[in-house]
């Protein structure tokens, strides 16, 4: 691991605090001369967290449960401080480091502590981790089960190896927010850091870069401008057709291991809407598709690549059947049609209307076409019409019907 | 049992169908010369719920399932209907039937399907039922927990036959809506009755009599003139002072056992406010205080009955101090102070404003004072000044702190 640890020591702890400070409810940072504390209220009501620095030339090894305490009532002054019950605690030395690669002859893979280490005041610690392992849990089922090339889990050392950088980067200017004296800085600059975090610290800030499972570069990204590939697709409020139930979009795109090709034909009272979706479905799903192309002989059609669509317009002017088969597809154990891949920007039953297209930036006389990756990642968006590039895309990693599920594995491994 | 079985026989089964019927996942009704059958779409997006009336004549017991698979195809013609699966299906004649007595000498009680029967279309069997066993349950652990008289248990009797009633005359009604034939509603008339039984099927319209719990005619009803004495207190969002926190008031409710004192004393602005909840803190929470009295020594002091204060106005123009200490008062394992009773009628972080005083019909230069039943019914409203009448109210069943627990319950038994 490549890296420092600073000689600022923090110490942790939860508590059940008795006190008369009044915004122990409130995340909060107090600076005082003697140090400075970060407060977390945490689920409950009552139990709270203190991250406490503490002096200059302490070693987080001789740390005491009483040190804190002390360095707690300090910090409060002149407000009452005093522990009802103290649930956990611990003290720590800030250090950031990265561990100099993340895989070894691409068989073994370093994911979460093993390669980053850092700070816990942003909560990062775990959300990072747990996103190491989801990119590259798909990624393993994907090869796994046959249906692409194992190159692509090269990707996950790339992606994962940008986002722990980023990760030790924001860290330390994350960091640098709470310090005391000269270096200080203003309450303002504070507030304004803290909030900015906010989507760090949610996960939606990370980008991609171009790979074979990202293709900004052959992208038409000015067909979706609100759309960044290579980043989480933003999810909107959309209505669901079959049963007029509002929801998110996102929700359509559950972590399944599924790709998602995400269709915006534009309005539906445009009547060149209804004929470019037939021209998609025949080019997608026809005998001769590119979907069935990329799915395992056997499997339902919508197991590797599922086509959703977003409409624009008044959802009571058109009837299911008048949106191409291959967009409700007969799957699954019961041999049904699935009805749930077809969605409307529309208002909904209690006059919400979430104006998809507007905030995803797509313009409904041209539409587009947007492949999400079983991450919920943006891998490409491509004009309506061509659907060309969504089957080279899927080319360079998908395998193709043509081979048997074990020859895919072998041949590649 | 009391009432009657009428010779419509209905059949219900649970499906996985394959259809091309368009509406499957939509909730719906469909009469046809073939009978009448109701949709009701089942969770996870495949199995529905379909509801079927039979031919004139047949015997619920000589049902089979093919009859009902048969009834429904014959139903839903020119659709194509079949059935990948039947999960579970049934037959039965509809019949209301209420008990004539809930109680035997106020120590046995019938709750839910012992004491009424009806069709299971609107979803009430089980809802009606849990509501029953909720209306008991808090009285019976009121009384035997030595907290108050054990005359209330009979209100259980009084409000549960009440709601009983309601129940078989909306099922009678309800049932109406599905009639083929001559007596057959319009389709208009359906669409809206089944509208408005949503709030009846939300379990939102029972309205209790007068008793013991229940003072409708010792309010004043016109200080908050959108909640009805005897009804569900309607909620409304509301800020949480202590950590600015945006929810329902309804949360600050919970089922815990507790009455609560919900108290609207008016503008943070007007100084008037602060001094009528200065006076109301003396009042309730004083030592000579009407809480402390119905409070058994040695409990949290609202642990029968909890003050919840609701101002209006800029949550950012008041201070934890200026709210009298009985609204915070220490309580719990650690004795800290609890924060969580005072809320405020403001914007949210999120600008978005809940108008509470609006929603309810409060006037802020008057308050109001809103007594809710552990069950959230709304048990009184007074004015902000009656103390009086809250002592009344709660000296008619509550027990007071001057008598030992077991002399409490063996005095009463």
């Amino acid at each position: 691991m490549v890296g420092d640890s600073s000689d600022t020591i923090w110490g942790v702890m939860d508590v059940y605090p008795r006190t008369d400070f009044p915004d122990i409810r409130k995340k909060a940072i107090i600076r005082s001369h003697a140090g400075s504390l970060i407060i977390i209220p945490r689920e409950g009501g009552s139990l709270v967290r203190f991250y406490i620095e503490l002096p200059h030339g302490v070693a987080a090894k001789d740390v005491k449960v009483a040190n804190l305490h002390e360095a707690a009532r300090q910090i409060f002054q002149p407000y009452r401080m005093e522990f009802a019950e103290t649930s956990w605690w611990s003290a720590y030395a800030i250090g950031q480091r990265l561990a100099d690669r993340f895989t070894q002859s691409s068989r073994v893979f370093l994911t979460g502590d093993a390669c980053h280490t850092h700070s816990p005041k942003a909560g990062q610690g775990m959300n990072v981790s747990l996103q190491d392992g989801y990119n590259i849990g798909w990624k393993l089922g994907s090869v796994l089960s046959g249906q692409t090339h194992p190159s692509i889990i090269n990707t996950y050392v790339t992606e994962r190896y940008k986002v722990a950088a980023g990760l030790i980067a924001f860290d330390r200017s994350f960091s640098r927010l709470f310090k005391t004296g000269k270096d200080a800085p203003t309450p303002e600059h504070v507030s304004e850091q803290f909030i900015m975090a906010g989507r760090y610290m949610a996960g939606l800030t990370a980008r991609y870069d171009d790979s074979a499972i990202i293709d900004s570069k052959g992208s038409a990204e000015n067909l979706a401008k609100n759309v960044t590939v290579g980043m989480r697709l933003p999810s909107v409020q959309v209505v669901r057709f079959c049963d007029a139930k509002s929801m998110q979009l996102a929700k359509a795109l559950p972590a399944d291991g599924r790709w998602r090709l995400v269709v915006f034909p534009g309005e539906i009272a445009d009547p060149a809407t209804m004929v470019k979706l037939q021209e998609l479905a025949h080019f997608l799903g026809g005998k001769q598709g590119l979907v069935p192309k990329f799915t395992r002989s056997g499997s339902d059609v919508d197991s590797f690549i599922e086509a959703i669509v977003v409409l624009k317009g008044n959802r009571l002017s058109i009837e299911q059947d008048q949106i191409p088969e291959y967009f409700w597809p007969v799957t699954g154990k019961w041999r049904m049609r699935d009805l749930h891949k077809v969605y409307v920007d529309d208002e909904d039953y209690k006059n919400i209307h979430g104006r998809a297209y507007q905030h995803l930036g797509v313009d409904p006389s041209k539409g587009a076409l947007i492949i999400v990756r079983p991450d919920q990642y943006i891998a490409a968006t491509y004009p309506l019409s061509d659907v060309r590039s969504v089957e080279n895309f899927f080319a360079h990693f998908g395998a193709t019907s043509l081979q048997s599920s074990s020859e895919r594995v072998s041949e590649r491994l």
